[in-house]
């Protein structure tokens, strides 16, 4: 990849500014928590994996700005670091950021227990744990990719949705890892990019990482996908995901569950790719997902016309063909065979 | 209506700018066919009641520049107004564009065969003709309003998509005449209008007409309509239609077909409302109508990314409750209920 949408460098944390793309490719680097926090809210860094990795990062800033402090116990570090926590966990459906939160927390409240304190342990400690949140998602980019390329064939159709390439990620992507790695093996295929509105994190987006690796992708509107399925000019559908429950209900941008229907009308795959760190195993099913409403702003209205902007959708496991996981492919998507796959 | 979207003043058309609303309401007037022609193109005026009304009133100043030509036949007439025609008919889906020149047309050819040429007398019976079809479409309106309101219970949700409304018709619209009357008999509803992608006529259109006629419709984004109806917040789908073929196979603005399949996963009933212009019954179905490929540009794209944008879909009559028609309602749509609903 030409680009990193999210890096950690020399006690900086760069993310490429996503609000930007494509007219300008700009890196913005933060200094502390709350310049992260805000980068997460504003969608400059989006994508359940790079957000996880963002939240890490801007933990260790956090740690870092206690240079400055007076604390010098852990009970106060581990309190000023919960505080940084509820700070930088501002967006609540991608549960990736939760989880690297809390792994981090976790691994800090541990050491405590048995360590005496020392800020360089604690910033230490913090940020070889982001360091293993950041290696752990390219790995798990790579393993999605090789457990799904098998699903890519010659001449194939693949519509996408949103963005779960590298720019969602570390590298390589979630969604995309398969068709990256299929590509660099010399697999011809098609591949279409749903703008998704309203952010367009589809034309803007995808379509420019597809062009930026050598791919070329066709554009079209959210509601030209059902016309294209009916062409039969769609072999499989490919998305992302932003957390999975226990029984494989899957939340993702909104517009994914509509996808879902409509490749189940044409009965074509529909598959979700996602590392395990996107699995929710607390979340017993889709309705448990607290579903982000967004600023109404968002979407243009004539003056005074009310607006719904919801950001996610939950499309239910009997949609979903597969779940291509770094672990392996979860089919048919139930409990069961999501614990068989996770947690062996 | 505080508006009228298309009308015939004193020898000139005046069109409601429709790419200009809702930020400004600007009527532009025409004085020759080719001015008509270029508005229809750039849908200035677009809808397919509106646009044929507009193509009739277009081949008037047609004939009233003859004044300055030397024609002095019928035959070089009518000549020169099938040159006009085929200048006209710049979009090939809408039916009603086609149907309205070849209504004119065939009034010339009939009048031709019995009465001396004079060029007051045709342009007289192409006036006559036009608003003819002006009038006989504010009372397909009305009937169709008439025909509907009692599908429109109180408390009901209501979703509709793209603008089929007074801007797409003389007055009051189509899909959204029963709910005009309804919301006239105290009848209380929501309305949630879908953006309708690419140019908006959704947001841009119907959401500000529903508010000028005292409706407070929620605007969403096209892609969100399939979780509204996942919330049991959609207990039916109205729309428009550009041309219904013999079997009843739908053409309408692109999208459309991805409703009508997410209401039938729903089990939410799905209207198309319609004049009887907007029957095409030497259409056999659906695969036989042509479906206008409109210019990339209107889609943002990252420069040289493809970009694939056809203007209508098609919904097939298995997938459509009811057709409202200002004939009667059509139930269960198919050939021969369409047959006795137009042609008794």
């Amino acid at each position: 990849m030409k680009f990193k949408s999210v890096y950690w460098d020399q006690g900086k944390l760069c993310l490429l500014d996503q609000t930007l793309l494509p007219k300008e490719i700009k890196y913005i680097n933060c200094s502390n928590h709350n310049e992260v926090a805000e980068a997460i809210k504003q969608l400059k860094v989006r994508g359940a994996p790079a957000i996880g990795i963002a939240a890490a990062y801007a933990l260790v800033l956090a740690s870092e700005n206690l240079k400055t402090s007076n604390i010098d116990t852990w009970e106060d570090a581990i309190d000023y670091l919960s505080t940084a926590s509820e700070q930088i966990n501002v967006r609540p459906t991608a549960v990736n950021l939760q989880f690297a939160l809390h792994d981090l927390m976790g691994c800090i409240v541990k050491t405590s227990e048995t360590v005496q304190f020392s800020l360089e342990l604690l910033t230490n400690l913090l940020l070889n744990a982001a360091n293993r949140i950041y290696e752990s998602d390219k790995e798990s980019c790579y393993k999605i990719g090789e457990n799904g390329i098998s699903l890519i064939k010659n001449g194939m159709q693949v519509l996408t949705y949103c963005n779960a390439g590298a720019l969602a990620t570390s590298e390589l992507g979630t969604a995309l890892a398969p068709l990256y790695l299929a590509h660099k093996k010399g697999i011809n295929f098609n591949i279409y990019s749903c703008e998704t509105r309203p952010l367009l994190q589809g034309s803007r987006l995808t379509s420019w990482e597809l062009q930026q690796a050598g791919l070329n992708p066709i554009l079209i509107c959210d509601n030209m996908a059902a016309s294209l399925m009916y062409q039969n000019r769609v072999d499989m559908v490919i998305v992302g995901a932003d957390r999975i429950a226990k029984n494989g209900d899957t939340a993702n941008k909104i517009g994914t569950y509509s996808l879902a229907i409509l490749a189940k009308y044409h009965n074509i795959p529909f598959y979700v790719a996602a590392p395990k760190t996107t699995f929710d195993l607390n979340c017993q099913s889709g309705n448990k997902i607290e579903i982000e409403l967004r600023d109404p702003s968002e979407i243009f209205s004539p003056e005074g016309v009310a607006v719904y902007n919801p950001a996610f959708d939950v499309t239910p496991n009997e949609l979903i063909t597969s779940i291509i996981t770094d672990f392996g492919i979860i089919n048919p998507v139930n409990e069961e065979n999501i614990k068989k796959c996770l947690l062996n």
